[in-house]
Parts: structure tokens; sequence; C-alpha cells
């Protein structure tokens, strides 16, 4: 145990008081971990377009330790019955977790925990429903059930995912969320067999952040349609092979994609939640073995998949992915060593870095679309 | 080569002269086999739903050879470029076909061949666009490629699978269509997994047929939903768990599924091809890992499948088959073992006989959905 365990922990975090305003740097109190939680020194996180949207969207009165989808930590202690983590384990927190004890976690088919699945409203603990971030007294709430924004934090058990310790805490922390999405929505739920053709409907991140894991695919080639042309310029450095603006066409992407397969995609993977993007990648790929994987996060309750059902008949699938069907605990670790086994390039989407007190930074190139992924460096405290 | 071999053949058939109206029994003419073609003596044949659908909606003028699903057939001669089969191979005719050239044929997960999948307008063989039947030199058109209403047909050796010449031909004629396509759709798409709880929706014949087989698979329980009550009762002898009508509630399926198996069920297989069942059964399976698969023939062009997308993130798969993802060459001989292993209790399918001039009973059984096969003795000319 640090010198630190089973004592409030005074330290900076950063604070989103109100919706959509800057979050503010603040001194505050950490709780110690209670049973089955763990309290971890965070380093290094990041930032991504769904922490944004939340920040934009929660209403005011709610204040929150800005927690966040892609961060990388030490473990500084445990609570009782933490069994599998120690002190000094390098992990990574994951706003989705693993209890290893429900249906889910029991099922080989699915990694959405029924206990520790994402969870966007609940800013407590699930021991004693309470948080364990403080300032002067005032409770803080946490956020995703990680909080990183914070210099540490306190996380249950089951969303830690223990890595390899020889593993670059300030690279492999860009491996949650969306690149594990990506790559995991590619490797574990698309499937595509050597000499496939890949369609990404919706750039994003999530497109570019596969393309080097999918050299080792064996891929016949991979297509892009994006409706910014600036994505669609920068696909190049990542080895892209076709990519296009559905604007420059006077017909439906789905011809457009017919035409230049040969019937369709085998595989098409949608990142943009857009309903009328998911049901492009559902009638892009080819009829007999096309597989369509819907990643995107739906933007609107109201929103309705709509297609004809001859389209299933075909031998079409349809499927959705969450987190890449990777597991916290199980799962995660193996995605590092692919990483460290030089099958994924993460350099190239750490495009900025920031110091804790420029974390606004972070969001203003986020907001701007400008570069990738922005490392925060939660120990800095000057200027980069 | 048998003594026919080379020669017109003169013999009954089946002929559908007007839309909807009963069928003829006419002598008509066979010609031989032209390349690549075979021309086959049909012994036992059967009939469908699908079947009655296009007989009572086919035009009038289109004189037909009432061909069928559901057939099973000895073969007479070859013609050239046959290198796979030989006179007096048992065979099993089929709507749909191999031509294991194609990308679909090449592919490991298709079995939608380019140049012999269902085709339900072509009256004609591919090699020369002309019919082989003909009475008094009047042609009279094929249909959906095996044309087994008659004594003897010519047939494309892609469309021919030649199965265990030890297997009962007055049984094994069974296995073709709903059969096959109920079987392959739980073995080869919905592929449930030990203790999987499984629902059908749509009784219809294909949900029936399947029991025995799933015995095997260690499932958990099966459900069933149908508007029909005669049909749920009827579930009774093949072993169903549970059996319910959705008039019964006054809820949507949805929920009672939910309830009923805490959560969903793992696998769904829809089979009436209404869109509000293929919705529920999609809707109805587990998150995490729930497949629905889609087997029934869509009703209406403007059947359009609409569901809340959140549902795709959650991690539920939806796919189509097509005659169970089997192929016809490759595959159904297979079936065949199973029936001849005893995994396929097909006599529990077979409820009524009749011979080739009692035809149109056949018929009317099922419109009156009375019983669920009648074998139709192709070489008996007088009443049973």
């Amino acid at each position: 145990m640090s010198s630190t365990a089973g004592k409030v922990i005074r330290c900076r975090a950063a604070v989103a008081w109100e919706a959509g305003k800057p979050l503010v740097i603040e001194e505050v109190e950490v709780a110690p971990p209670h049973k089955v939680e763990v309290r971890l020194k965070i380093l290094f996180t990041s930032l991504c377009q769904t922490e944004v949207i939340f920040w934009e969207a929660r209403v005011g009165t709610n204040t929150i330790v800005s927690s966040h989808f892609l961060a990388m930590k030490l473990q500084e202690s445990i609570g009782e019955g933490v069994t599998d983590l120690q002190p000094g384990d390098h992990v990574l927190p994951v706003f989705t977790g693993e209890c290893k004890e429900c249906r889910h976690c029991k099922s080989e088919e699915s990694n959405m925990c029924e206990l520790l699945r994402i969870n966007t409203d609940r800013g407590v603990m699930l021991s004693d429903g309470k948080t364990r971030f403080y300032k002067n007294g005032q409770p803080i709430y946490h956020f995703l059930g990680t909080s990183n924004f914070s210099q540490y934090t306190v996380v249950h058990v089951g969303c830690v995912s223990k890595i390899n310790p020889a593993a670059p805490l300030d690279k492999v922390c860009v491996l949650r969320c969306r690149v594990s999405t990506g790559l995991g929505a590619t490797l574990n739920a698309a499937k595509p067999k050597k000499n496939s053709i890949l369609l990404f409907l919706g750039f994003g991140l999530l497109a570019l952040l596969l393309l080097k894991g999918l050299e080792f695919l064996g891929l016949q080639g991979s297509l892009f349609f994006d409706h910014d042309q600036s994505a669609c310029l920068s696909a190049k450095k990542f080895g892209v092979n076709e990519f296009m603006n559905p604007k420059d066409y006077d017909k439906p992407v789905q011809e457009v994609i017919a035409e230049m397969t040969d019937g369709g995609a085998d595989r098409s993977l949608e990142s943009t939640g857009n309903i009328d993007a998911r049901i492009s990648a559902f009638e892009c790929v080819h009829d007999g073995w096309g597989v369509a994987v819907l990643v995107g996060v739906a933007r609107s309750k109201d929103d309705a998949f709509k297609t004809h059902p001859m389209d299933f008949l075909n031998e079409r699938t349809l499927k959705g992915t969450f987190f890449g069907n990777y597991k916290t605990r199980t799962d995660l670790p193996s995605v590092v060593e692919k990483y460290m086994n030089k099958e994924l390039e993460l350099e190239k989407f750490i495009t900025h870095h920031v110091s804790l007190p420029e974390i606004n930074k972070a969001f203003e190139y986020m907001l701007r679309r400008e570069g990738l992924r922005c490392i925060i460096h939660m120990e800095k405290l000057e200027n980069f």
C-alpha cells in the first residue's frame, strides 16, 4: 500500500460546473476506495467526441468531475475484496465494466455487463450511492464510472483493465473507447475474410484508427464515405484505397458502392450515428455474405431503421457492437499487446498535447475537428 | 444410359393452364437434356405454401408445368458436360442451384449462386432460352428450375443434389425448401448455443420441422408465437415447451417474451413474412448476444423494417437466410444423412398421400391448412 492508502487525497481536477461552459481546475478531495473499488492515479488522459456531446448537453445544476472515455492511470490503493489488482499495477479504466458474475459476463458473446454497463446518468459509486469527490464538503459527481479529469479517481474494480507494465502510458491511453471500439467492431463483429472489401461510412476517428490493424487482415481494399472533405483528404496518410464524398455523386451511395465493388462491399462499418448512413451501410453490403456493423450512437430517439425486408432474405446481416465487443478486464489487455506488437500505430492518432490547466484547449480542438487525439498530461500544471 | 436416353419421352404431367385453376393431367413430351442438363424421372414430389401462392398469382396466359419446391427424382439421362452424376443416381432437384463457378459458390458464406439463384419468372432452360416440355408442339414452360409435377423433367445439373441411394425416396422428398430452410436457418444462421432459448414467430411448417433436430442442440427451451390457435395446439406433439397466441395478451409480444425469458430469447426465427412479426423477432432477442433470423418471404414490396437504432448498439444481430444457407450440391446430401442418422423425424411431417391424378387434393389440403405435407406419388395413376 502507498503512504496515501486509507487517507483522503487532495489533488487537482477539472470540474464541469455548468453544461457547455469551460471546465475549472479545482483542488478536490478524493476519498479512499470502498469495497471492490480502487483509487487510481491518473497520468494521462484524453478526450473524444462523445465526451464533448455530454459536456454540451448536461444540465448545469449537476456538477460533475468531468470524466472521460480515454484515460490512463496507475493504481494507487485498493478497497476490500479486490483480489486481482495490486497497488502499482498499470491499468486502463474503462467507461463500461465487467463484473465477471452476470449473464453477460459469463456469456462469451456479450460484453454488456449488467452491473457495470455504461451509465451516463449515475454520478455516484454503486456500493453506497455516494460520490468519492468533494470540494469543501460539497459533493462533486462522477461521470461514466471513471472520472478521469482528476489526478486521482475512484473506480469500481470491474471497470479497470490491468495491462502490460511495459506499455508506454502516454500512448496506450488512447486505446480506450473509440480506438478499441473501431478495432473490435472490425475484428470481433465484422470479421472480414481475406481479400475482403471493407466500407466505412462516416470517417470520424473510428475509421482512421482501424487501418493499421486492417493491414494484418489481408484486405483487398477499403473504401471511405464521408460528407466532410477534410476528413476524406486526411485519410490518405492512413493508407485508404478509395475515399469519396457522397455530395460528389448524383445517385445514392448504395448504387455507387455496388458499381465500384461488383455488387457491394463485403463488410461495412457505420460510425456516424446518422440514420441514413446506417441504412446505407446495410444496403451497401453484398448479398449472400455482406455484414454491416453499426457503431455510431443513434442521434435521435425518433430515428427508425427502415429498409426493404427483401434485403434480409438475401443473406445480409446487420449487427450492432458496443465497445468493439471487448470485455474490459478479459480482452482489453490483448489490445494493448497489439500495440506492443506494432499492429496498431497509435502514434498516428496523437496530434496534440496539453497540460491539465490547458484542458479546455482539448475541447476546442475537438469542436473544431482539429487533429485527432489530444493527450492531457495530468501531472503537468504548467503550459506545454 | 437408359433405353430412353437421347429420345423424347412421353409421360404424364400436371399442367397449370390458368392461374388459380385446378391443374390438368396431360400427356406431354419431354426433350432430352442439353449440355450441363440432366433428365430426371420423378418418383415422389410434394407441395408447399409458396407453390400455392405462385399458382394463385400467376397470369393465365403463361402456361406452365406446375413445378415444385418439394420433389424427389431419379436421374434418367445426362447431357454433355455432366461429370459428377450418372444415370441411376438418386437425387433431389432444388429450386435454387450451385454452379460451383461464381463468387457466391466460391464463397463459404453464401449459397446464392449468381447463375442458378431462384428465379420465379424464367420458364425456360438457361442454355438456349427454350423449354423442354411440349404438348402437340405447343411449349409448356418450366417453373422454378425443376418442374416436378411431371413424371420426367429436365433440370440444370447445378440444381441437382446427389444423395445417399439408401435413403427412402418417399420420405426424403420433403427435405427440400422449407424443411431444409428451417433446419438450416437454425443450424447455420441462428446457431444457438447450448442451453439457449429459441423463439419462433410464426408457426407454419417451418417451426415444426425443426424440433427433432433441435433436441440435438441441447436447448433450454423453445417458444412459439402464432396467431393461429390450431397451429399452437398441434405444436404439442412436436415437443414445444411453450406456445402462445399474441391475441391472448394485452401487451406487445416483445414485453411478454422479455418477462418469460429474463430479458429476451437467445435466438429467434421469423417465418411468416409479416413485417410486424419480423420486427418483433428482432426486438424479442436478448441484448448482448441475441440473434434474429428472418426466414419468411416479405409479403409486400412496401413493407419497411422499422426499429429503434439503439437496439443495434446493444449488440443484437439481425440476419436473413435463404434456403437455410445450404448449398444445393455441397450441403444438401448431409441433410439427408441427418435423416438417415435419425436426427430428423420426417415421418411426422408427412400427413397425406395422393396419386398424380389427385394432385389438386394436395392444393386443397394446403389451402385449408389441413395436415403438413402431402406426398404426391408420381408413378401412380389410380386413386389411393
